[in-house]
């Protein structure tokens, strides 16, 4: 029987799903196109529609929802569902924020909400966290999940680019919005933990409340040092759980060769999961682009013709989904030019080095003072990997200060 | 509602089952365990049985078939299959030899059949491959799916040990068989990857005609030369799709940095998946022990339970479910006493070397001659990226010569 779907959005997700979609059978072509813009030019063999309410006219069977805007894409999405319809977005700003809702949604009102694209796009990771690890017990989940921040860093190390022209060309090749400050900021990084780990822990954290450090205030000094000791820096999103409760952070990390996210380049996502009984997993798949996220969406939908939805297992529904995150220590290298800025955030101090004007000291900072630091500008941190010593940062410091001396 | 479950089994596998599904909602755990060594010693709060009959004659609603055994899991799960109840299987051997005829049981009677665990057993790569990649066109699948083969190679590259003494280390952490044959020699990996093309593809290879050569003819040459070119040798089982067909064929296989089979070590596998939409995809996890399997055993009942079974939907049952395989030359360096061997099989030459008593060869082979080399033990194959010039190769045999001779 032929469905009727309505779709929201014609961008670079909605024309990757209609390109799947096409190519299949004819049921999952939307019978509905919403988009925005009136003066836009568009596929003339296509019928879009700028009238949001003519998708809920039809009485859709599923509802796309594949737009941009957050505010708009909230009340579509609330709409479908309380007509109890199956929606399914890529939309993770929308889903980050309004979570406990539109599961509450779910529950009451008895539509499903699918989402694979919204988090790692084409890496099944929410779907395998809710089917492969339902009755597992996770107590790690570390990801590589903005593709234009990790298209910027493989340029940086592997084609030895500057900030700003790895960026450049991010933006050129589409991989950076236009106003690229949420890839690089860790703010879409955010958005996409906190959603893992309400799949993850079943606790609803918030973005805001995540400690988020992008990687826009990477110096050539660190970049430098990471290259003099044979690493590399990914922004790497971490959630770790024990019986204290959950951690949770967003920070760029120095990752040695035998640290899976050591291989993951240019456009890619990547997420590993720890768990009690399967133990460590590894997942690595496009993390952006119109074909991995079209179907990733498409598939969403075939899942849910399959009868498939969410669980959210892991959520203790008689107890409330909001959490507050632990706040231990993480180290870093830390770099500022004011030696008095570092000494408020920093403890357990390992190293203290002053090289060119500026301050580098290894030590433990609060996760809670992240986003401010991150906001600052004036600072830089980095986390290390427990088996680097602080003697092999500051060799590492060194020698790749004379390196610059001698160029 | 408490559901019925009859065990087969209760060794490596059955035993990680157990385990978990102690700790979680007791409707999981088996009410029958039939196990066949009468002699055994047993955990004295468990009840076994040796009467295969006895689990029928409860009316299971699920059958648990984790023994060691070919013919008798097959004649257990036939029998389960026609009585239309569900069946978790781990058993790589059994289901590659009769899927065709366990699709079948499942259509008429409508019984379903989960065995995630048989292939690269943690790693959710049948149930993804089945949903997530449902309406994509695979066109690639590769993988490291031998637990005991892989830490072997990760025993010689690593710690420079011997080939014979990585093995009985293997056998001694309980990672190869005492008969370690099926292991070394590619068998068990030719079981899994004619599972997993079956999934990809939708076609029924058989693994008796996958091309299979293993790592156990690997010497010290080989290894040597893979180390003085930067590389690893893994052993890796590759199928393609094209227009013309598929071809499928399992060889050690000399891999770079940059490929992601070069960081899986020890009992770790890993499956790449290529596919049209989803483009590249890369699982990794643990491929073997008591946990992870047992992990996948669980989450099969679980899926089972919600529904969820296997569309084989790549299969078209319209016609034959069989296909034969291309006879594609793969590019390899091939070492043996005789040359006239080398000859005999080897066609595009790009390289012929003379050392130390052995001929060393660069050019392609059809893997239809994959088995026969390997049951003759007198030739080494080892398959070589493209990237791989036979100037490099040459080079690389020198060196790793000379660095012998100064030993
Ligand atoms: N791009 C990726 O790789 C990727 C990956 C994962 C998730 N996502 C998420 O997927 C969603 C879509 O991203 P995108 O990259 O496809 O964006 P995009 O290329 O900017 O396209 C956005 C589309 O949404 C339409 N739109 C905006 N506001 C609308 C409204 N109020 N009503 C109807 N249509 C509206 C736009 O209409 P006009 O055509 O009229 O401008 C446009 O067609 C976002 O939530 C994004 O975060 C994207
Ligand atoms: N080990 C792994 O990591 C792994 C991974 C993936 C798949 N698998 C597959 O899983 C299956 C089980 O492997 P395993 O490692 O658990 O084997 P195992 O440790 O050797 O245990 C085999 C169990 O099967 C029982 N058994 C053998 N024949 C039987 C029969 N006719 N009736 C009832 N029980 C019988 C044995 O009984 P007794 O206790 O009386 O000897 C034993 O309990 C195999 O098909 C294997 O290929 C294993």
């Amino acid at each position: 029987m032929t469905k009727r779907i309505g779709l929201f959005g014609f961008g670079v997700v909605g024309q990757g799903y209609y390109q799947i979609a096409k190519k299949q059978k004819e049921q999952w072509i939307p019978d509905t196109i919403v988009v925005k813009n009136k003066f836009k030019r568009r596929p003339s063999d296509i019928k879009f529609s700028y009238n949001p309410q003519e998708v809920f006219d039809k009485n859709p069977d599923y509802v796309l929802e594949l737009i941009s805007n957050t505010e708009e894409a909230y009340q579509y999405v609330t709409e479908a569902l309380k007509r109890g319809i199956t929606v399914i977005s890529a939309n993770k700003k929308l889903l980050s924020a309004h979570l406990p809702e539109l599961i509450q949604l779910q529950r009451v009102f008895g539509g499903k909400l699918l989402y694979e694209a919204a988090a790692a796009a084409g890496i099944p990771v929410i779907t395998n966290l809710e089917t492969h690890f339902e009755e597992d017990n996770i107590v790690a989940l570390e990801g590589v999940l903005n593709g234009s921040s990790n298209y910027i860093l493989s340029r940086i190390f592997n084609n030895g680019l500057s900030f700003s022209d790895a960026l450049r060309l991010a933006q050129q090749k589409g991989f950076a919005e236009d106003d690229p400050k949420f890839d690089i900021n860790g703010s879409d990084v955010a958005s996409k933990l906190n959603i893992l780990c309400l799949h993850a822990f079943g606790k609803f954290i918030g973005e805001a409340h995540i400690p988020t450090f992008g990687i826009q205030h990477l110096g050539e000094e660190e970049i430098a040092l990471a290259k003099s000791l044979g690493l590399k820096i990914k922004l790497i999103a971490k959630a770790e759980k024990d019986y204290r409760g959950i951690s949770a952070f967003i920070i760029p990390t120095l990752v040695a060769e035998y640290n899976p996210f050591h291989g993951v380049e240019n456009e890619y996502n990547a997420v590993k999961i720890t768990s009690e009984h399967l133990q460590e997993q590894f997942y690595q798949g496009k993390g952006a682009g119109s074909l991995p996220t079209g179907a990733a969406v498409y598939g969403d939908l075939i899942k849910a013709k399959n009868g498939f939805g969410y669980n959210y297992s892991k959520v203790n529904f008689d107890k409330p989904l909001e959490e507050k995150l632990l706040n231990l220590g993480v180290r870093v290298l830390i770099k500022s030019k004011s030696e008095s800025q570092i000494e408020s955030v920093l403890f357990s101090p390992e190293l203290n080095q002053h090289i060119d004007g500026y301050h580098f000291a290894v030590g433990k900072v609060k996760p809670k003072n992240f986003n401010r630091l991150n906001e600052s500008g004036e600072v830089s941190i980095i986390a290390l990997p427990d088996d680097l010593s602080a003697d092999q940062i500051s060799e590492g410091l060194n020698c790749a200060q004379n390196a610059e001396e001698m160029v």
